[in-house]
Protein backbone atom coordinates (compact mmCIF):
# COMPACT_ATOMS: atom_id res chain seq x y z
CA UNK A 1 0.00 0.00 0.00
CA UNK A 2 1.30 3.72 -1.26
CA UNK A 3 2.13 5.98 1.78
CA UNK A 4 0.68 9.59 2.42
CA UNK A 5 3.12 11.80 0.62
CA UNK A 6 4.43 14.46 3.55
CA UNK A 7 4.94 17.71 1.57
CA UNK A 8 1.57 17.29 0.07
CA UNK A 9 0.23 16.80 3.53
CA UNK A 10 1.75 19.34 4.47
CA UNK A 11 0.98 21.68 1.41
CA UNK A 12 -3.01 21.04 2.13
CA UNK A 13 -2.11 21.79 5.81
CA UNK A 14 -0.60 25.34 4.32
CA UNK A 15 -3.73 25.75 2.44
CA UNK A 16 -6.20 25.21 4.87
CA UNK A 17 -4.45 27.45 7.16
CA UNK A 18 -4.60 30.32 4.91
CA UNK A 19 -8.36 29.79 4.05
CA UNK A 20 -9.27 29.96 8.09
CA UNK A 21 -8.82 33.00 10.75
CA UNK A 22 -6.60 35.76 9.12
CA UNK A 23 -6.03 34.76 6.00
CA UNK A 24 -2.95 36.97 5.51
CA UNK A 25 -0.04 35.04 7.26
CA UNK A 26 3.77 35.68 7.00
CA UNK A 27 6.19 32.96 6.50
CA UNK A 28 7.24 32.78 10.17
CA UNK A 29 3.40 32.28 11.68
CA UNK A 30 2.99 29.96 8.79
CA UNK A 31 5.89 28.09 9.41
CA UNK A 32 5.23 28.40 13.87
CA UNK A 33 1.94 27.60 13.47
CA UNK A 34 2.32 24.08 11.39
CA UNK A 35 5.40 23.34 13.34
CA UNK A 36 7.62 23.54 10.63
CA UNK A 37 11.03 24.63 10.31
CA UNK A 38 11.43 27.90 8.17
CA UNK A 39 13.11 26.44 5.02
CA UNK A 40 10.55 23.83 4.53
CA UNK A 41 7.82 26.47 4.82
CA UNK A 42 9.92 28.79 2.29
CA UNK A 43 9.87 25.40 -0.06
CA UNK A 44 6.34 24.57 0.21
CA UNK A 45 5.14 28.15 -0.20
CA UNK A 46 7.47 28.96 -3.09
CA UNK A 47 5.98 25.75 -5.03
CA UNK A 48 2.58 26.86 -4.59
CA UNK A 49 3.13 30.30 -5.35
CA UNK A 50 4.50 29.22 -8.69
CA UNK A 51 1.62 26.68 -9.12
CA UNK A 52 -0.89 29.25 -8.27
CA UNK A 53 -2.44 28.10 -5.18
CA UNK A 54 -0.91 31.01 -3.38
CA UNK A 55 -0.11 34.77 -3.96
CA UNK A 56 2.25 36.48 -2.23
CA UNK A 57 1.80 40.10 -1.05
CA UNK A 58 4.41 42.46 -2.69
CA UNK A 59 4.37 45.16 -0.23
CA UNK A 60 3.64 43.07 3.04
CA UNK A 61 5.19 40.00 1.91
CA UNK A 62 2.86 37.88 3.83
CA UNK A 63 1.30 34.60 1.51
CA UNK A 64 -2.86 33.86 0.73
CA UNK A 65 -4.48 32.00 -1.22
CA UNK A 66 -4.33 31.99 -5.33
CA UNK A 67 -6.89 32.32 -8.12
CA UNK A 68 -5.79 28.66 -9.39
CA UNK A 69 -7.76 27.32 -6.20
CA UNK A 70 -11.03 29.32 -7.58
CA UNK A 71 -10.42 27.77 -11.44
CA UNK A 72 -10.32 24.49 -10.23
CA UNK A 73 -12.94 24.67 -7.58
CA UNK A 74 -15.13 25.83 -10.32
CA UNK A 75 -14.18 22.83 -12.52
CA UNK A 76 -15.25 20.85 -10.22
CA UNK A 77 -18.59 22.29 -9.97
CA UNK A 78 -19.15 21.68 -13.86
CA UNK A 79 -18.41 18.02 -12.91
CA UNK A 80 -20.79 17.88 -10.43
CA UNK A 81 -23.09 15.59 -11.45
CA UNK A 82 -25.86 16.17 -8.54
CA UNK A 83 -25.62 19.98 -9.32
CA UNK A 84 -26.34 19.62 -12.74
CA UNK A 85 -29.15 18.00 -12.70
CA UNK A 86 -30.59 19.82 -9.45
CA UNK A 87 -29.62 23.38 -11.47
CA UNK A 88 -33.68 23.76 -13.42
CA UNK A 89 -35.27 21.72 -9.74
CA UNK A 90 -33.77 24.22 -7.84
CA UNK A 91 -34.44 27.40 -9.76
CA UNK A 92 -38.22 26.29 -10.10
CA UNK A 93 -38.42 25.26 -6.25
CA UNK A 94 -36.81 29.53 -5.88
CA UNK A 95 -39.53 30.46 -7.96
CA UNK A 96 -42.41 28.49 -7.05
CA UNK A 97 -41.27 29.10 -3.15
CA UNK A 98 -40.13 32.91 -3.46
CA UNK A 99 -36.90 31.50 -1.10
CA UNK A 100 -33.49 31.29 -1.82
CA UNK A 101 -32.71 27.33 -2.28
CA UNK A 102 -29.31 25.98 -1.10
CA UNK A 103 -28.03 22.42 -2.46
CA UNK A 104 -25.38 21.14 0.07
CA UNK A 105 -23.35 17.91 0.59
CA UNK A 106 -21.20 16.75 3.43
CA UNK A 107 -17.36 17.39 3.21
CA UNK A 108 -15.12 16.93 6.13
CA UNK A 109 -17.40 18.25 9.49
CA UNK A 110 -19.82 20.48 7.19
CA UNK A 111 -22.00 21.10 4.70
CA UNK A 112 -20.20 22.42 1.63
CA UNK A 113 -22.53 24.24 -0.31
CA UNK A 114 -22.79 23.42 -4.19
CA UNK A 115 -25.23 25.21 -5.36
CA UNK A 116 -27.49 28.77 -4.13
CA UNK A 117 -30.12 30.17 -6.13
CA UNK A 118 -30.78 33.66 -4.84
CA UNK A 119 -34.35 35.07 -3.67
CA UNK A 120 -36.16 35.89 -6.76
CA UNK A 121 -36.54 39.43 -5.84
CA UNK A 122 -34.03 42.67 -6.24
CA UNK A 123 -32.63 42.35 -3.02
CA UNK A 124 -28.79 42.10 -2.82
CA UNK A 125 -27.04 38.99 -1.75
CA UNK A 126 -24.34 37.24 -1.12
CA UNK A 127 -23.19 33.96 -3.20
CA UNK A 128 -22.47 31.18 -1.15
CA UNK A 129 -21.44 28.81 -3.04
CA UNK A 130 -18.55 27.17 -1.47
CA UNK A 131 -19.45 28.22 2.06
CA UNK A 132 -19.64 25.88 5.37
CA UNK A 133 -22.85 25.43 7.11
CA UNK A 134 -22.66 23.22 10.60
CA UNK A 135 -24.10 20.05 10.63
CA UNK A 136 -26.01 19.90 13.87
CA UNK A 137 -27.58 23.18 13.51
CA UNK A 138 -28.84 23.56 9.89
CA UNK A 139 -31.92 21.63 7.57
CA UNK A 140 -29.28 20.85 5.43
CA UNK A 141 -26.86 19.26 8.27
CA UNK A 142 -29.42 17.38 10.46
CA UNK A 143 -30.72 15.80 7.31
CA UNK A 144 -27.43 14.77 6.31
CA UNK A 145 -26.96 14.16 9.69
CA UNK A 146 -29.73 11.73 9.57
CA UNK A 147 -29.18 9.54 6.46
CA UNK A 148 -25.74 9.26 6.12
CA UNK A 149 -23.55 7.50 8.80
CA UNK A 150 -20.44 9.38 7.66
CA UNK A 151 -22.33 12.55 8.49
CA UNK A 152 -23.71 11.24 11.54
CA UNK A 153 -20.34 10.21 12.97
CA UNK A 154 -19.04 13.46 12.21
CA UNK A 155 -21.77 15.61 14.47
CA UNK A 156 -22.03 13.01 17.07
CA UNK A 157 -18.38 13.33 17.70
CA UNK A 158 -18.03 16.75 16.89
CA UNK A 159 -18.30 20.11 18.72
CA UNK A 160 -21.85 21.16 18.94
CA UNK A 161 -21.89 24.49 19.54
CA UNK A 162 -24.35 27.10 20.39
CA UNK A 163 -24.75 29.42 17.71
CA UNK A 164 -28.32 31.05 18.96
CA UNK A 165 -30.38 30.47 22.25
CA UNK A 166 -32.37 27.92 19.80
CA UNK A 167 -29.01 26.05 18.72
CA UNK A 168 -29.21 21.87 19.92
CA UNK A 169 -26.52 20.99 21.63
CA UNK A 170 -27.43 17.73 24.46
CA UNK A 171 -26.39 14.25 22.94
CA UNK A 172 -29.88 12.68 23.53
CA UNK A 173 -32.18 15.52 22.61
CA UNK A 174 -30.29 15.89 19.11
CA UNK A 175 -30.25 12.28 18.91
CA UNK A 176 -34.12 12.53 19.02
CA UNK A 177 -33.97 15.18 16.41
CA UNK A 178 -32.58 13.48 13.76
CA UNK A 179 -34.77 10.35 14.99
CA UNK A 180 -37.55 13.00 14.15
CA UNK A 181 -36.01 13.70 11.10
CA UNK A 182 -35.32 10.44 9.77
CA UNK A 183 -39.09 8.96 10.41
CA UNK A 184 -40.86 12.49 8.61
CA UNK A 185 -38.23 12.58 5.36
CA UNK A 186 -37.27 16.32 6.67
CA UNK A 187 -35.08 18.43 8.32
CA UNK A 188 -36.04 22.15 10.10
CA UNK A 189 -33.39 25.10 11.51
CA UNK A 190 -35.84 27.71 13.31
CA UNK A 191 -33.16 30.43 14.45
CA UNK A 192 -30.95 27.57 15.33
CA UNK A 193 -27.87 28.60 13.14
CA UNK A 194 -29.14 32.20 12.47
CA UNK A 195 -31.32 34.52 14.35
CA UNK A 196 -34.38 35.11 12.71
CA UNK A 197 -33.37 32.79 9.73
CA UNK A 198 -35.46 29.44 9.31
CA UNK A 199 -34.83 26.79 7.00
CA UNK A 200 -35.78 23.19 6.05
CA UNK A 201 -34.99 20.70 3.46
CA UNK A 202 -34.79 17.08 2.30
CA UNK A 203 -32.00 14.88 1.62
CA UNK A 204 -31.45 13.85 -2.13
CA UNK A 205 -30.49 9.70 -2.65
CA UNK A 206 -28.88 8.69 -6.02
CA UNK A 207 -29.64 5.35 -7.85
CA UNK A 208 -28.32 2.84 -5.68
CA UNK A 209 -30.65 4.66 -2.89
CA UNK A 210 -27.19 6.62 -1.64
CA UNK A 211 -27.84 9.93 0.21
CA UNK A 212 -25.64 12.15 -1.48
CA UNK A 213 -26.98 15.70 -0.51
CA UNK A 214 -29.78 17.74 0.71
CA UNK A 215 -31.66 20.39 -0.79
CA UNK A 216 -33.48 22.97 1.24
CA UNK A 217 -34.66 26.45 1.09
CA UNK A 218 -34.39 29.24 3.66
CA UNK A 219 -35.89 32.46 5.25
CA UNK A 220 -37.20 34.81 7.09
CA UNK A 221 -38.77 33.26 9.95
CA UNK A 222 -42.00 35.65 9.99
CA UNK A 223 -42.44 34.49 6.44
CA UNK A 224 -41.42 30.33 6.59
CA UNK A 225 -42.68 30.12 10.04
CA UNK A 226 -45.85 32.13 10.47
CA UNK A 227 -47.81 31.54 13.96
CA UNK A 228 -45.09 29.34 14.83
CA UNK A 229 -45.02 26.34 12.43
CA UNK A 230 -43.26 25.77 9.35
CA UNK A 231 -45.53 26.23 6.59
CA UNK A 232 -46.41 22.74 5.07
CA UNK A 233 -46.29 23.89 1.32
CA UNK A 234 -43.03 24.77 1.86
CA UNK A 235 -42.04 21.40 2.91
CA UNK A 236 -43.89 19.73 0.34
CA UNK A 237 -41.99 22.08 -2.27
CA UNK A 238 -38.85 20.93 -0.97
CA UNK A 239 -39.01 17.57 -0.84
CA UNK A 240 -40.84 17.71 -4.51
CA UNK A 241 -38.10 19.39 -5.38
CA UNK A 242 -35.45 16.46 -3.69
CA UNK A 243 -37.02 13.72 -5.54
CA UNK A 244 -37.18 14.93 -8.77
CA UNK A 245 -33.47 15.58 -8.68
CA UNK A 246 -33.11 12.03 -7.30
CA UNK A 247 -35.56 10.85 -10.03
CA UNK A 248 -32.96 12.89 -12.80
CA UNK A 249 -30.12 10.83 -11.03
CA UNK A 250 -31.52 7.70 -11.78
CA UNK A 251 -33.19 6.64 -8.56
CA UNK A 252 -36.64 4.51 -8.59
CA UNK A 253 -39.82 5.86 -8.39
CA UNK A 254 -40.62 3.41 -5.54
CA UNK B 1 17.42 29.66 -2.82
CA UNK B 2 14.80 26.78 -2.21
CA UNK B 3 14.12 25.15 -4.68
CA UNK B 4 10.58 23.89 -6.04
CA UNK B 5 9.28 20.76 -4.22
CA UNK B 6 8.88 17.97 -6.80
CA UNK B 7 5.70 16.34 -5.47
CA UNK B 8 4.06 19.20 -4.92
CA UNK B 9 4.74 20.06 -9.16
CA UNK B 10 3.16 16.84 -10.00
CA UNK B 11 0.11 16.85 -7.68
CA UNK B 12 -0.67 20.54 -9.40
CA UNK B 13 -0.07 18.78 -12.93
CA UNK B 14 -2.52 15.98 -12.19
CA UNK B 15 -5.13 18.83 -10.67
CA UNK B 16 -4.46 20.66 -13.75
CA UNK B 17 -5.06 17.51 -15.57
CA UNK B 18 -8.33 16.54 -13.97
CA UNK B 19 -9.34 20.41 -14.04
CA UNK B 20 -9.06 19.93 -18.18
CA UNK B 21 -10.44 17.72 -21.10
CA UNK B 22 -12.24 14.61 -19.92
CA UNK B 23 -12.33 15.27 -16.01
CA UNK B 24 -13.20 11.79 -15.15
CA UNK B 25 -9.61 9.97 -15.31
CA UNK B 26 -8.29 6.48 -14.39
CA UNK B 27 -4.71 6.01 -12.72
CA UNK B 28 -3.23 4.85 -15.84
CA UNK B 29 -4.34 7.46 -17.80
CA UNK B 30 -3.40 9.91 -15.41
CA UNK B 31 0.11 8.31 -14.96
CA UNK B 32 0.60 8.00 -18.63
CA UNK B 33 -0.41 11.41 -19.63
CA UNK B 34 2.34 12.85 -16.92
CA UNK B 35 4.56 10.05 -17.71
CA UNK B 36 4.74 8.91 -14.19
CA UNK B 37 5.41 5.57 -12.82
CA UNK B 38 1.67 4.14 -11.91
CA UNK B 39 3.09 3.55 -7.64
CA UNK B 40 4.22 7.59 -7.79
CA UNK B 41 1.08 8.69 -9.35
CA UNK B 42 -1.08 6.48 -6.86
CA UNK B 43 0.78 7.67 -4.38
CA UNK B 44 -0.07 11.38 -5.08
CA UNK B 45 -3.74 10.26 -5.68
CA UNK B 46 -4.16 8.66 -2.68
CA UNK B 47 -2.79 12.14 -0.59
CA UNK B 48 -4.91 14.59 -2.51
CA UNK B 49 -7.35 12.32 -2.28
CA UNK B 50 -7.27 12.14 1.87
CA UNK B 51 -6.95 15.72 1.74
CA UNK B 52 -10.02 16.35 -0.50
CA UNK B 53 -8.51 17.73 -3.34
CA UNK B 54 -9.74 14.28 -5.44
CA UNK B 55 -12.71 12.15 -5.55
CA UNK B 56 -12.81 8.84 -6.45
CA UNK B 57 -15.87 7.57 -8.41
CA UNK B 58 -16.14 4.23 -6.31
CA UNK B 59 -17.91 2.22 -9.35
CA UNK B 60 -15.73 3.65 -12.00
CA UNK B 61 -13.01 3.76 -9.97
CA UNK B 62 -11.88 6.83 -11.50
CA UNK B 63 -10.34 10.48 -10.39
CA UNK B 64 -12.04 13.72 -10.12
CA UNK B 65 -11.88 16.98 -8.57
CA UNK B 66 -12.82 17.29 -4.96
CA UNK B 67 -14.68 19.37 -2.92
CA UNK B 68 -11.64 21.02 -0.52
CA UNK B 69 -11.09 23.00 -3.69
CA UNK B 70 -14.54 24.27 -3.89
CA UNK B 71 -14.18 25.44 -0.67
CA UNK B 72 -11.25 26.85 -0.62
CA UNK B 73 -11.69 28.72 -4.00
CA UNK B 74 -14.84 30.61 -1.84
CA UNK B 75 -11.97 31.56 0.61
CA UNK B 76 -10.18 32.87 -2.12
CA UNK B 77 -12.64 35.47 -3.03
CA UNK B 78 -13.61 36.03 0.49
CA UNK B 79 -10.13 37.51 0.72
CA UNK B 80 -9.66 39.21 -2.66
CA UNK B 81 -10.05 43.12 -1.63
CA UNK B 82 -10.33 43.72 -5.50
CA UNK B 83 -14.15 41.80 -5.63
CA UNK B 84 -14.74 42.88 -2.45
CA UNK B 85 -14.33 46.80 -3.07
CA UNK B 86 -15.98 46.18 -6.63
CA UNK B 87 -19.63 44.17 -5.17
CA UNK B 88 -21.54 47.28 -4.70
CA UNK B 89 -20.28 48.76 -7.69
CA UNK B 90 -21.02 46.42 -10.14
CA UNK B 91 -24.57 45.56 -8.70
CA UNK B 92 -25.34 49.15 -10.00
CA UNK B 93 -23.68 48.49 -13.54
CA UNK B 94 -25.81 45.72 -13.48
CA UNK B 95 -29.16 47.45 -12.70
CA UNK B 96 -27.98 50.68 -14.71
CA UNK B 97 -27.34 48.81 -18.15
CA UNK B 98 -29.73 46.07 -17.54
CA UNK B 99 -26.82 44.31 -18.77
CA UNK B 100 -24.64 41.16 -16.81
CA UNK B 101 -21.55 42.28 -14.99
CA UNK B 102 -18.13 40.55 -15.12
CA UNK B 103 -14.78 41.37 -13.15
CA UNK B 104 -11.13 39.67 -14.29
CA UNK B 105 -8.09 39.23 -13.86
CA UNK B 106 -5.34 37.88 -15.15
CA UNK B 107 -4.11 34.23 -14.64
CA UNK B 108 -1.75 31.95 -16.42
CA UNK B 109 -2.48 32.52 -19.81
CA UNK B 110 -6.92 33.86 -19.66
CA UNK B 111 -8.69 35.99 -17.90
CA UNK B 112 -10.49 34.53 -14.39
CA UNK B 113 -13.51 35.78 -13.86
CA UNK B 114 -13.94 36.77 -10.01
CA UNK B 115 -17.44 37.94 -9.65
CA UNK B 116 -20.64 38.48 -12.16
CA UNK B 117 -23.53 40.34 -11.50
CA UNK B 118 -26.48 38.17 -13.70
CA UNK B 119 -28.55 40.34 -16.20
CA UNK B 120 -31.21 41.98 -14.34
CA UNK B 121 -34.20 39.92 -15.76
CA UNK B 122 -36.01 36.60 -15.37
CA UNK B 123 -33.72 34.67 -17.38
CA UNK B 124 -32.21 31.37 -16.47
CA UNK B 125 -28.38 32.52 -16.34
CA UNK B 126 -25.33 30.35 -15.35
CA UNK B 127 -22.80 31.98 -12.74
CA UNK B 128 -19.23 32.12 -14.27
CA UNK B 129 -16.88 32.94 -11.44
CA UNK B 130 -14.17 30.51 -11.41
CA UNK B 131 -14.58 30.45 -15.65
CA UNK B 132 -11.42 31.52 -18.11
CA UNK B 133 -11.99 33.99 -20.80
CA UNK B 134 -9.00 34.30 -23.61
CA UNK B 135 -7.11 37.26 -23.31
CA UNK B 136 -6.88 38.03 -27.10
CA UNK B 137 -10.65 38.31 -28.07
CA UNK B 138 -12.36 39.35 -25.03
CA UNK B 139 -13.13 43.22 -24.07
CA UNK B 140 -11.52 42.13 -20.06
CA UNK B 141 -8.70 40.79 -22.03
CA UNK B 142 -7.72 43.18 -24.25
CA UNK B 143 -7.81 45.61 -21.47
CA UNK B 144 -5.53 43.40 -19.59
CA UNK B 145 -3.27 43.35 -22.29
CA UNK B 146 -3.40 46.61 -23.07
CA UNK B 147 -2.47 47.92 -20.02
CA UNK B 148 -0.70 45.11 -18.06
CA UNK B 149 2.71 44.10 -19.35
CA UNK B 150 2.70 40.23 -18.20
CA UNK B 151 -1.13 39.83 -19.96
CA UNK B 152 0.67 41.90 -23.16
CA UNK B 153 3.12 38.95 -23.22
CA UNK B 154 1.08 36.47 -22.49
CA UNK B 155 -1.03 36.95 -25.69
CA UNK B 156 1.23 38.08 -28.03
CA UNK B 157 3.79 35.07 -27.22
CA UNK B 158 0.24 33.00 -27.06
CA UNK B 159 -2.07 31.72 -29.78
CA UNK B 160 -4.60 33.74 -30.76
CA UNK B 161 -6.97 31.18 -32.01
CA UNK B 162 -10.11 31.92 -34.33
CA UNK B 163 -13.03 31.92 -31.97
CA UNK B 164 -15.45 33.32 -34.60
CA UNK B 165 -14.82 34.75 -38.24
CA UNK B 166 -14.38 38.22 -36.24
CA UNK B 167 -11.73 37.19 -33.78
CA UNK B 168 -8.65 39.01 -34.42
CA UNK B 169 -5.32 37.03 -34.54
CA UNK B 170 -2.82 38.66 -36.90
CA UNK B 171 0.18 39.51 -34.69
CA UNK B 172 0.21 43.65 -36.00
CA UNK B 173 -3.76 44.67 -35.95
CA UNK B 174 -3.72 43.04 -32.44
CA UNK B 175 -1.21 44.96 -31.43
CA UNK B 176 -3.30 48.23 -33.02
CA UNK B 177 -5.81 47.18 -31.38
CA UNK B 178 -4.50 46.96 -27.86
CA UNK B 179 -2.59 50.75 -28.75
CA UNK B 180 -5.92 52.25 -29.64
CA UNK B 181 -7.74 50.82 -26.31
CA UNK B 182 -5.00 52.18 -24.57
CA UNK B 183 -5.30 55.54 -26.01
CA UNK B 184 -9.21 55.47 -25.49
CA UNK B 185 -9.00 53.59 -21.77
CA UNK B 186 -11.47 50.95 -22.99
CA UNK B 187 -11.65 47.88 -24.94
CA UNK B 188 -14.58 45.96 -26.74
CA UNK B 189 -15.29 42.74 -28.64
CA UNK B 190 -18.24 42.73 -30.90
CA UNK B 191 -18.99 38.73 -31.65
CA UNK B 192 -14.54 38.33 -31.74
CA UNK B 193 -15.49 35.17 -28.74
CA UNK B 194 -19.20 34.51 -28.81
CA UNK B 195 -21.51 34.66 -32.01
CA UNK B 196 -24.12 37.36 -31.23
CA UNK B 197 -22.26 38.69 -27.89
CA UNK B 198 -20.25 42.03 -27.62
CA UNK B 199 -19.26 43.63 -23.99
CA UNK B 200 -17.06 46.58 -23.30
CA UNK B 201 -14.53 46.68 -20.87
CA UNK B 202 -12.63 49.38 -18.74
CA UNK B 203 -9.12 49.15 -16.49
CA UNK B 204 -9.19 48.89 -12.98
CA UNK B 205 -5.64 50.20 -11.25
CA UNK B 206 -5.18 49.95 -7.56
CA UNK B 207 -3.17 52.59 -5.17
CA UNK B 208 0.30 52.67 -6.69
CA UNK B 209 -1.19 52.93 -10.13
CA UNK B 210 -0.69 49.32 -11.02
CA UNK B 211 -3.67 47.59 -13.09
CA UNK B 212 -5.11 45.16 -10.90
CA UNK B 213 -8.18 43.61 -12.76
CA UNK B 214 -10.54 44.98 -15.77
CA UNK B 215 -14.22 45.48 -15.29
CA UNK B 216 -17.34 45.31 -18.40
CA UNK B 217 -20.90 44.68 -19.44
CA UNK B 218 -21.79 42.03 -22.09
CA UNK B 219 -25.03 41.17 -23.77
CA UNK B 220 -26.26 40.51 -26.98
CA UNK B 221 -24.74 42.58 -30.10
CA UNK B 222 -28.07 43.66 -30.56
CA UNK B 223 -28.52 45.83 -27.63
CA UNK B 224 -24.89 46.63 -27.01
CA UNK B 225 -24.49 48.11 -30.83
CA UNK B 226 -27.87 49.57 -32.00
CA UNK B 227 -26.32 50.36 -35.91
CA UNK B 228 -23.20 48.58 -35.37
CA UNK B 229 -21.69 50.81 -33.03
CA UNK B 230 -20.69 50.79 -28.82
CA UNK B 231 -23.38 52.73 -27.21
CA UNK B 232 -21.80 55.44 -25.86
CA UNK B 233 -23.80 55.48 -22.46
CA UNK B 234 -22.46 51.64 -21.53
CA UNK B 235 -18.93 52.61 -22.42
CA UNK B 236 -19.21 55.58 -20.05
CA UNK B 237 -21.12 53.60 -17.26
CA UNK B 238 -18.35 50.84 -17.49
CA UNK B 239 -15.85 53.71 -17.11
CA UNK B 240 -17.50 55.33 -13.90
CA UNK B 241 -17.76 51.64 -12.51
CA UNK B 242 -13.50 51.16 -13.06
CA UNK B 243 -13.05 54.75 -11.64
CA UNK B 244 -15.27 54.18 -8.80
CA UNK B 245 -13.39 50.67 -7.72
CA UNK B 246 -10.19 52.12 -8.13
CA UNK B 247 -11.42 55.04 -5.65
CA UNK B 248 -12.06 52.40 -3.60
CA UNK B 249 -9.04 50.41 -4.04
CA UNK B 250 -7.25 54.30 -3.02
CA UNK B 251 -6.65 55.42 -6.27
CA UNK B 252 -6.05 59.21 -6.64
CA UNK B 253 -8.54 61.17 -8.26
CA UNK B 254 -5.94 62.72 -11.09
Amino acid sequence: MARNIQSLERAAAVLRLLAGGDRRLGLSDIASTLGLAKGTAHGILRTLQQEGFVEQDPVSGRYQLGAELLRLGNSYLDVHELRARALPWTDDLARASGESVHLGVLHHQGVLIVHHVFRPDDSRQVLEIGAMQPLHSTALGKVLCAVDPVAHAEAAEGDRKALTPATVTEAAEFEQILELTRARGWGSDVEETWDGIASVAAPVRDRRGMPVGAVGVTGAVERLCPGGELRPDLVAAVRDCARAVARDLGAGRF
